[in-house]
């Protein structure tokens, strides 16, 4: 039995890009399962990529095949790697930053780069832009099936070798945890941010508890409001903006079954920080 | 050899959510046939859920398990249950309506609430608001790979216990069919009705006969105006309207090569109604 | 084993559509390995579901089934076909021109018109509308399976009544290439054409040599500019043009990490003729 195969993109699916992939490790084995991460990365996203992969490997078992292709230098000299993490699994990728969140919360093991000599679609030698399907995907399903092991990737290289990009962690000051949104919930519109429910609960709060969250973006206050901490949405009103934990033990903002991020304008990365701290009790004499 | 496990969610193809659900399921048992019934269902539309399993269920095997995850109510006391139906396939569902159509068209045999001490990704407990990944897949998964059997999901529920939404069957009054826009065939813009082929054929219909069409939302008149019955688009010209059955045997307008819904602004629910009788035969002297 | 089976369509993946003609396949035989090539073809467009199945073909194994439906004639007497390509896959599609790049390209051995009296979902006969799942679904997966062979499929047509839609090749007049933009590579904006990189590429030119590029639309001049032959998009700067050679081994035009046909609305088929000539040489004084 083969290994599973789970491919991630910013191909999209409409047209034929992400089929040809499957066809190009269907006939690698047919007996590869191979499952589709998400191929709606928004275009050039690195830090997408290396986020949905944080959000799903863990769900899948050890000796799992990842391939991420989200590739704007695809034809430069970015390496092509497999790296084993730290969980045993596999992810084959160019090494641009995708790696990103892997190596900080579950750590990669060793990394090689890939060896075009053996590793690469035969007769693919002509075209400079599809590796996601010449290189990609022939490796990971030959990886996932057993045609390659690891070493037969290609030569190791160094762990510093792998190139990340900045990692902001949140922190505690005093009273408040600022941290950054990381990415949205997208069907939603929730922000998902980078504070961790660890770190969060060390505030000694209880559901029900009311929070001041202030958004910022650089240094311009785009939201600071009073909101519930809650278990779940079932815990609020419908149209109420609520803190909660998210389905990978971060804190998040929503407005249940509305979008907060459109409701202000609310976008992601390093230069949007939330700060979250519980409110002020105000006694009216 | 497992079942089929067919999933469908309001929660869209764009992050790693649908993945994770795939990920629990495959870690469950490596040979569980997956499918995607659809991850489009508008965010929260437990009506659009109902329906689409209703058009989808007929073409499986008995046996097959579906997951259907629309669930507002996340967190709150809705219960988790598994329905095995008449046609001997199991719904693995928040009990929130999503019963709806399935109970109306099919016929529910028994119920089971999930026992989620049992039934539950292990280490999941601390998230409250991804019981699709930590329960319904896994559930579903452990149920169509025959890990647990339907008596051991939990306890039996009365029957009268599924929570439904509410249903209006289409009528006919003399010589007119009145029934609601049930839903609408997305991607062409086509209304689908609850008016069925054996009642609509009651009238001693013909292809080819003219038919008066008036659409009302609540009072409103939205739409009224002659079109033919036809067998299918080709028997009208590209732009032309036309009432046909659908290809779950009810009826239907659209426009051929257009969009009715777009044209006209139409929706979908129990305030649209739809009213169809033989055109009154006018000759001029 | 059962051969893999492929499905594109032009339904979309937001209602039930797609996952029925699933089930069916699944119901004839649970271990076809079926995929999807996409379900984005716009509406109606025939030349766009031929143009997919030219771009995805060659990746998959002999005697993969392909099922395409894009069939704007459904219920009229436009033919049901399957087609042995001369790659030894087959094709199962309405023969309404979606065969157009594979018979030019690839070549086609046999046509067999389908039998509907075997090769048809049993008590689907009443619905006219959804032959994408009641027939060519259904044959598909008979087919993939080895339920039935080839020549089961129905009785043979002359290879000259396969429908095509007009097809253009590129032509070479001097110093000057001239050909159309065949489609889009939807997610980038990319521009590719109907230009060989052989006869491109006889025209002596190098990487980083400067081109010439004018697009009319009909006989609208679009756009007039120079831009640089590069291998990939790593060879220019963010926000340049290129031309280079695409994953199907024709030219394409490229804005770097934006999008071309959005920067200046270019449209698809015939009417959007593309010229390429080496850029004179000026010299000032």
């Amino acid at each position: 039995m083969s290994q599973a195969l789970v491919l991630q993109t910013d191909f999209g699916l409409s047209d034929g890009a992400v089929n040809a992939m499957n066809g190009v490790a269907f006939s690698v084995d047919v007996n590869i399962p191979i499952f589709n991460l998400t191929h709606d990365i928004p275009p050039y996203d690195i830090w997408a990529g290396s986020y949905r992969l944080l959000q799903t490997v863990t769900y899948w078992p050890e000796e799992t095949v990842f391939v991420s292709v989200v590739d704007p230098g695809v034809g430069s000299d970015r390496k092509s790697v497999v790296v084993k993490t730290n969980s045993n699994q596999y992810i084959v990728t160019p090494d641009n930053g995708t790696l990103t969140h892997i190596q900080q919360k579950i750590g990669i093991k060793a990394v090689r780069i890939i060896d075009e000599e053996v590793n690469r679609l035969p007769q693919s030698g002509a075209s400079h832009t599809f590796h996601g399907r010449d290189v990609y995907a022939y490796t990971g399903a030959r990886l996932a099936s057993g045609v390659i092991s690891f070493e037969e990737v290609g030569p190791e290289l160094p762990l510093s070798s792998v190139v990340t990009l900045p990692f902001i962690e949140a922190e505690k000051h005093q009273d408040q945890i600022t941290g950054i949104i990381d990415i949205l919930d997208v069907r939603f519109g929730n922000l998902w941010t980078n504070i961790s429910r660890e770190l969060f609960l060390s505030f000694d709060v209880q559901y029900g508890d009311t929070l001041e969250v202030t958004i910022l973006q650089d240094s311009r206050k785009i939201y600071k409001n009073l909101m519930t901490y809650g278990r779940s949405f079932a815990d609020i009103c419908v149209g109420e903006p609520l803190v909660y934990v998210n389905s990978l033990d971060n804190l998040a903002v929503a407005i249940n079954q509305g979008s907060f991020a459109k409701a202000y304008n609310i976008g992601t990365g390093s230069s949007w920080r939330i700060s979250i701290r519980k409110a002020p009790k105000i006694i009216y004499n």
